[in-house]
């Protein structure tokens, strides 16, 4: 008997729970989660026998230390900067851990504790990031394989809702966390790499640095670049490649009418607005504009922002009902605050919804003489509103790598990310029996 | 025998030195000024009999201590973020202290101990902050006094080339720290009141909010701005003003320019770019610029930002060099960085060049049902390089306000700054000795 010890059943570990549960009678495991909310994961294990329910506190260190001295296995799924609490009682009683988060500083910082315990702590095992290093490094090493010299990689991922429920004029939805997709961008520039030139692009004109791609079946998108395009050359073995880009995909139209909440001041998290209780949307939309009390708030905008009133950007616009009358009724809000609390209505991802998670890679590289194109595209849509293609496609990778290392097929130790071949190869293949699977298309170019 | 220490001998030092040795016979001053550098300081006190030089380390605990122990009063014109030191030693010594810097944080912790010693700390008396409370204080109370109602307020203040020596076609040059001008306005957006209406402008859009302005016998400016236009409302006394805007003056055209350079994320300061040392400033505006082989960088950048090839803003950034293949130079720099470079050779304030100070308040008020307009403008040149506007207008109010303190003419405690009228009204009235004067139009509107 094995027992795996899971913190956090929040909503990306729904699929990665029915998966652990789907596969304890096999492999005979017990099955603890911990949450600051029980009933949250009682009612994802729904009675389940081989699993139990944990009301938990990761700040608490008695009682970590407990769960995880008598767990074989942990796998930790809240958020990113608390991993290295779990890290610490895995460290201390020599636990091997599974994360879908980035390595966070935090954890680089106890690298030489993790190998001196012995124990591996694997990370980005997700599926951004996740499934796109296992994808990735399948076509970089195959391609090497072969002799040939990789020129250029871009990286695009959505996550979107799946065509049939796309049915609003951004043809967007949450289905996943709104704050970042509010805020998503800001910080330093972004830095792509093409041809061998470094190109900087700051986040006021990220959204209109876009680029059209088109995935079979499913038609085309639109790409804003990733601020961290170059951070995975180095583990991807491309240091030297001309050409890098990483990028969210959105359908076409999304990024001209959300670079207009971009350049009013809208998305900005840094500073609250005076007297938001008492402005309405319209009220908030023009305290970005010039004041006039001749000349309508969507006349000022379009005018400030070089936009045709009767283009299909105002037409998104309006119809988030920015320009509307309803009151804001948020205290001491910054602009983030406020369009998120507007979006969240207008983009509520539905009970009968379904989501759709879109990746796709494209590689240019030589061999003998030959320029190839590689382009390899993966399309899920999600089950139903709980065991969306989100939670599936960041809980399965999750869940085959716990079962590999309690079955000892994974034996690496230290803080890894899955980019090597033994790793990645069984989840991708497994991965298949869900769903998620790569279509590769190759040409000469 | 009065005894003056003064603490930082830089730039803005130069005329406030000369202030106080020219007066120092008359009313028997004996004037110690410590510098990190003592040759500073030899320099600008020539041998004169009334003053002595040190060299002098602000953190040196002990030292402080002991020269402000012996002093009667102390002036701190170093850097605003060291003033909380020298104010410890004051405050241990009861001895009272003038600067020309804003009110900092570390300061204001200090409040009830300067208020126990019973000494004064008078801060904000340079220019900006300090001539503009001084002179706007003036109006304020004359038009309450009569009974008039404030309604509008514009302060505009620019440190720029006196006319005779504006000879480039940015009508600029660095006559004050350049690195303020480069980053100038980054941070949260800025803040106004217009109508009773809050307007918050971001960063990226502040020198696109331009507004013009006329200096009688100098021509037409431009404004862009502060970030911090609403922070003295309640300290003049304004708290229902329904339109208040402070801003930076600059020659028509300015900001247009300076804005290509913030849109393309040339003045950001927050990271570094790779290889900068080997970059030539075309290889930088490059880099923020599309990759296209067949398209020159004049023409890549005059279609992203929707400028006319042929336009006076592409010459003024043609003029600066930076589409030139001149080698930057720079390890590990930011784009702030390589930008100041350039225009620090470019708009070089030369030896023979003077510069030049004007402060604008443009005043809406009612009387007795009758809406009249205060336009309240003064403009003054440097003396020679040393001896500047910039320099004249931080360190003469400072003297006269020493001097005051010395004479008892000023015998208020605590942390203040100069909005009272026993201390506005002799300072602007001694100004005008050293051409220091506000002209003044009033007209029904």
């Amino acid at each position: 008997m094995k027992k795996i010890f899971l913190t956090g059943a929040g909503l990306s570990a729904s699929t990665l729970i029915k998966y652990l549960l789907d596969n304890s009678e096999k492999y005979d495991w017990r099955i603890r989660i911990g949450d600051v909310s029980v009933d949250t994961v009682r009612q994802k294990i729904n009675g389940h026998k081989n699993a139990e329910a944990v009301k938990f506190d990761i700040f608490n260190e008695a009682q970590r230390d407990e769960e995880i001295k008598n767990a074989d296995i942990v796998i930790s799924m809240l958020p990113a900067r608390m991993h290295h609490l779990t890290a610490s009682s895995c460290i201390k009683y020599k636990k091997n851990m599974v994360t879908a988060s980035y390595v966070s500083e935090e954890l680089k910082a106890v690298k030489d504790d993790v190998e001196k315990s012995g124990i591996l702590i694997l990370n980005e095992i997700g599926v951004d990031p996740g499934i796109d290093h296992m994808s990735a490094m399948k076509i970089i090493d195959g391609i090497k394989e072969k002799g040939g010299k990789i020129t250029a990689f871009r990286s695009y991922t959505g996550g979107l809702i799946a065509p049939k429920h796309d049915n609003n004029p951004w043809n967007y939805k949450f289905t996943w966390n709104p704050r970042n997709v509010i805020v998503a961008g800001q910080g330093p520039a972004a830095k792509i790499i093409v041809n061998g030139k470094y190109k900087y692009i700051p986040y006021h004109q990220l959204f209109k640095r876009v680029t059209a791609t088109e995935v079979e079946g499913y038609g085309e998108f639109e790409v804003y670049p990733n601020r961290d395009s170059l951070k995975y050359r180095k583990s991807y073995g491309l240091e030297d490649i001309p050409t890098m880009v990483r990028g969210t995909m959105r359908r076409p139209g999304f990024c001209k009418a959300w670079n207009v909440f971009v350049q009013l001041g809208a998305t900005d998290d840094t500073y609250t607005l005076e007297n938001s209780e008492n402005m309405t949307y319209r009220d908030f939309i023009n305290t970005f504009l010039r004041y006039d009390p001749n000349a309508s708030v969507e006349k000022k905008l379009a005018e400030y922002l070089q936009i045709d009133e009767d283009s299909s950007t105002m037409y998104k616009l309006r119809w988030t009902g920015i320009f509307g009358n309803e009151r804001i009724g948020l205290k001491n809000a910054s602009p983030a605050k406020i369009l998120q609390k507007l979006l969240e209505d207008k983009w509520r991802f539905e009970e009968d919804d379904r989501d759709m998670l879109v990746m796709q890679h494209k590689f240019e590289y030589e061999l003998n003489g030959v320029k190839k194109e590689i382009k390899s595209s993966m399309v899920i849509e999600g089950k139903d509103h709980t065991h969306t293609a989100m939670s599936a496609t960041v809980g399965l990778p999750v869940g085959i790598a716990v079962k590999m290392i309690l079955n000892k097929k994974i034996n690496d130790k230290g803080i890894l990310i899955p980019i090597k071949k033994n790793i990645y190869e069984p989840i991708l293949e497994e991965l298949k029996d869900y769903g998620i699977e790569f279509n590769e298309e190759e040409r000469d170019i």
